[in-house]
C-alpha cells in the first residue's frame, strides 16, 4: 500500500513554521510497512487544496490530511473534500449541541462561525474529537481511504492513536516492523557513535539510527519480519547495546528522564525538592510534567538573588561572600537547604550564569554548578554549556536530572 | 507569481527528518511578494518525482527543487526532469575534469558514478557549485522557471544566495513585501475572528492571517508594493487593528508576553516574585526566559503541598482548611506571601489541579485560581482549562502572564 500525506495551512508555507504532524503519521505507517510516497503542505486556497487531494489520490491509495478543520473562513478542508471527491454534506445538530456545551463550560457562548465544525459527510465515518472542537473523518471513496484530522498537534496525536493506528492494525493484520528506542543521557551524539563502532562492524546490514534529541541521544533499533522473529531480533540487539552503554541508557520508548526518576521515587516512597537559580524553575517544571509527580515532588525555591538564596534555603551569606553565588559550596548548600526546608529525601541545587550577560573571565556565561543532596551524602558537578540562554537553561536541567537519576539509583558517574 | 517547492529524498519521508531547506526559499520568496502555493517532499522514485514536477508546474509558474543531484542510483532529479519536461542532456567534459581535480586534491580518484554529476541540459543554464560536487540548474521551459539545487543545506544556501536571490531582485525589481505581526493575549482564535468581521468587510482583498500560537493569537498584516507605500499601508492597518483590540494586543513582531512584562518592569525599576502550585515552576521559567530578567525577577516558591504553601509563603493553615488549597483566598494569599517574602513590587499566586488525577466534581481537573498582588490592591481570576497536564500548565502560565501584564499596566479586564 502507498500512502500520501497533506498538511493544510498557509502558515506552514512561510519561513517560520514546519509541518511536524507528518512525523507521527510516518512513524505509524512505517510500523505497518506502508510506504509514504509524498508529503505536501498546501495553503488555505480552495482550488489548490482540492487539486492537491485529487492528485494525491492519483499517486496513493491511502491519504491522510491534517489541518483546515477550524472554524474560520481560512479553514477549507471540508469544502475541498466536497469539491475534489463529490461528497454531500450536512450539519449534525448533535455536534452543534456538543460544541455549545463545551463553550458554556468555559463560560462563553459559541461564536456562530463554529457551527461550520458540525459539518459531516453522510455515509462516511465522523471521528469524535475529545481534545478539541473539530471532528475528523474517515472517508472511503472509490475504494480509497482518506483520513481527515485536525491540525492542532495534541488533537491530531490523540486522533491518530484512537482511530488510525487501530484501523491499521485491523487492516494490515499487525505490525511488520518492530522498533525499540533506547535513550541515553550524559553523552553527546559523536561519543555515542564512537562507542558503537564494534557494534556497527558486527551488524553491517542492519538498521540502527542515532538521533540527537533535547532529551538525550536516542538509538532506534528496528527489525522487519514476522512478529516473533523481529521481536526476538530487536531484543537481542537491545541486550548488546545495554552491555555497551550500561546505565547511560536511562530508559526506552516513551520514557523520559523525568518519568524514570518519578517511577523510582514513587516506588520507594521517597521525596524530592529543588532550589534553582539560573534554570529559573525549569527543573521543577520538568519534574512536574510527569503525571503523579505530586506524590514525590514537594516543592522548590527559585532563588534569583543572593538574598533569596539566604532567605528561602538558608545559604550562609558568608559563604556567598567568599565563593560567589555561582560556586560549588553554594550549589551544595542550596541542595541541602531545599532538602531541609521541604523535608524531603533528596534536594537538588542549581546555580549558574544563563547569560547573555553576567559572565566574567573566571565564570563565563554557561558555567553551572549542580548538586544533589541525600541524608548521608551529596554529589556535585560543574558544567560548562556555552550557547544561548535557552540552551544553558535546558542543558542545565538535563544535567541535573541525569545527576539526580544516577545519585538516586546509586550509579557512579 | 505563484511558486512551488519540491524537496527530493526518501529520508525526509520517515519519522525522523524534516525538510528545512524550504524555509530558506520561502523567506526569500516572501520578501519579493511571491506566493508559495505548495511544498512537497517526494521519495527517490523516478515516476513519483517526474509526476510531481509535472503537477507542480500545472499549479505554479516558478518551481524550486532541492536534492536528488548526488552521484548514487537513488539520485534521480536529473532523470525526472528529462522525463517530465522532455529535456535533452549530455555530459559536460569540463565538469568531469573539474570533479576529477576536486577528488585528486583530496588524494582520491573519482568514482565512476560521479560522472553522472556532469550531466547538463543544452540550452539551459548550469549553476557551478563552489561548495560541493553537484552543479545546479536554471531551466526555462515553456515560459516557466525551474531552479534545481542540491539538497545539502550548506550547498543549497550558497546557491540560493549566489544565483536565486539576485535573479529575484532582477526579475521582480526589488523587495516588495512588508509585514507586521501583532500579538493578542486573553482571547481565542474564533473570538478574534468575530471581532474582525467589520475589518474584513472593509478590506476584502487584503491579506490578513490569523494564527493561533502557544503564546497567543497572532495577526499577520502584509502589504505588497513599493517600500514607502507598503510600509504606510501596514502602519495604517496596524492602527485600525489596535483600535479594535486595544490592550488585548500585547506586542508586535518578536515580542513575547514575557518580554513585554519585562520591559515595563525594568523601565520602572519594579520587581516580581511568584508562588506556584499546579504550574510547578513553569511560570517562573517563562519569566526567566527573558534575557535581563534578573533585574526584576527576584525569585519564586513552588509549593506542591499545603505544608509548602504554609512554610514558604505563609498561607494560613486555617484558610486552607476552610477553602481547600485550590481556591481564591489561597491564590491571593500566595501572591501576597511571595510579594512579602521576596520583597517585590508584585507577587503572582497560582494554584490549581493539573491532572489527570486529583480532580473532584466541585473542582474538576483544569480548575485554576490565579492572583496578582501589588502594594495597594490585588486581582484574582478563576480559570478552567480542561485538557492534558501540559495543556493545563501552559495555559495557566499564559493566563497568569496576561493577568500580570494588565495588572501592571493597569488595564481593566
Amino acid at each position: 500500500m502507498r500512502a500520501a500525506i497533506i498538511a493544510v495551512g498557509s502558515e506552514m508555507l512561510g519561513p517560520t513554521r514546519l509541518d511536524t504532524n507528518s512525523l507521527k503519521i510516518t512513524a505509524a505507517l512505517e510500523d505497518f510497512g506502508i510506504e509514504v510516497v509524498r508529503k505536501t503542505i498546501v495553503g488555505d486556497r480552495l482550488d489548490d487544496l482540492a487539486a492537491e487531494i485529487e492528485f494525491s489520490l492519483s499517486r496513493a491509495g491511502l491519504l491522510i490530511t491534517s489541518g483546515g478543520l477550524g472554524p474560520t473562513e481560512d479553514d477549507l478542508t471540508r469544502e475541498a473534500l466536497i469539491r475534489a471527491l463529490g461528497l454531500k454534506s450536512e450539519i449534525d445538530q448533535s455536534i452543534v449541541d456538543h460544541l455549545e456545551t463545551r463553550f458554556r463550560a468555559r463560560g462563553w457562548s459559541m461564536p456562530e462561525v463554529n457551527k461550520k465544525q458540525a459539518t459531516v459527510f453522510p455515509g462516511h465515518e465522523t471521528l469524535a474529537n475529545e481534545r478539541g472542537t473539530a471532528p475528523g473523518f474517515h472517508l472511503n471513496v472509490r475504494g480509497e481511504d482518506i483520513w481527515v484530522f485536525p491540525g492542532v498537534p495534541s488533537e491530531f496525536e490523540w486522533m491518530l492513536a484512537t482511530y488510525f493506528v487501530p484501523w491499521l492494525e485491523k487492516t494490515i493484520g499487525g505490525r511488520t516492523r518492530h522498533r525499540r528506542v533506547l535513550k541515553i543521557a550524559g553523552m553527546g551524539e559523536s561519543a555515542v557513535e564512537e562507542r558503537l563502532a564494534p557494534y556497527y562492524a558486527a551488524h553491517r546490514d542492519e538498521l540502527l539510527t542515532i538521533l540527537a534529541s533535547p532529551g538525550g541521544v536516542e538509538l532506534h533499533v528496528t527489525a522487519d519480519g514476522p512478529p516473533d522473529s523481529a521481536r526476538a531480533m530487536v531484543a537481542e540487539r537491545e541486550k548488546e547495546l545495554r552491555e555497551i552503554f550500561g546505565r547511560r541508557i536511562f530508559g526506552a520508548d516513551e520514557d523520559t528522564i523525568e518519568s524514570v526518576i518519578g517511577e523510582v521515587l514513587a516506588s520507594r516512597g521517597e521525596t524530592l525538592s529543588a532550589a534553582e537559580s539560573c534554570t529559573g524553575g525549569l527543573f521543577s517544571s520538568r519534574i512536574t510534567d510527569v503525571s503523579g509527580s505530586s506524590r514525590y515532588f514537594m516543592g522548590g525555591a527559585i532563588c534569583y538573588t543572593g538574598a533569596a538564596k539566604i532567605a528561602m534555603v538558608d545559604v550562609d551569606p558568608e559563604m556567598i561572600r567568599q565563593n560567589g553565588e555561582v560556586s560549588e559550596p553554594v550549589a551544595i548548600a542550596m541542595a541541602e537547604g531545599a532538602r531541609r526546608r521541604f523535608n524531603t529525601t533528596y534536594g537538588v541545587g542549581i546555580t549558574g550564569i544563563a547569560g547573555p550577560t553576567g559572565g566574567s573571565e573566571a565564570k563565563p556565561v554557561g558555567t553551572v554548578h549542580i548538586a544533589v543532596a541525600g541524608a548521608e551524602r551529596h554529589e556535585h558537578r560543574k558544567f560548562f554549556w556555552p550557547g544561548t540562554r535557552a540552551h544553558v537553561k535546558w542543558f542545565s536541567t538535563q544535567s541535573a536530572l541525569d545527576l539526580l537519576r544516577r545519585f538516586v539509583i546509586k550509579v557512579d558517574s
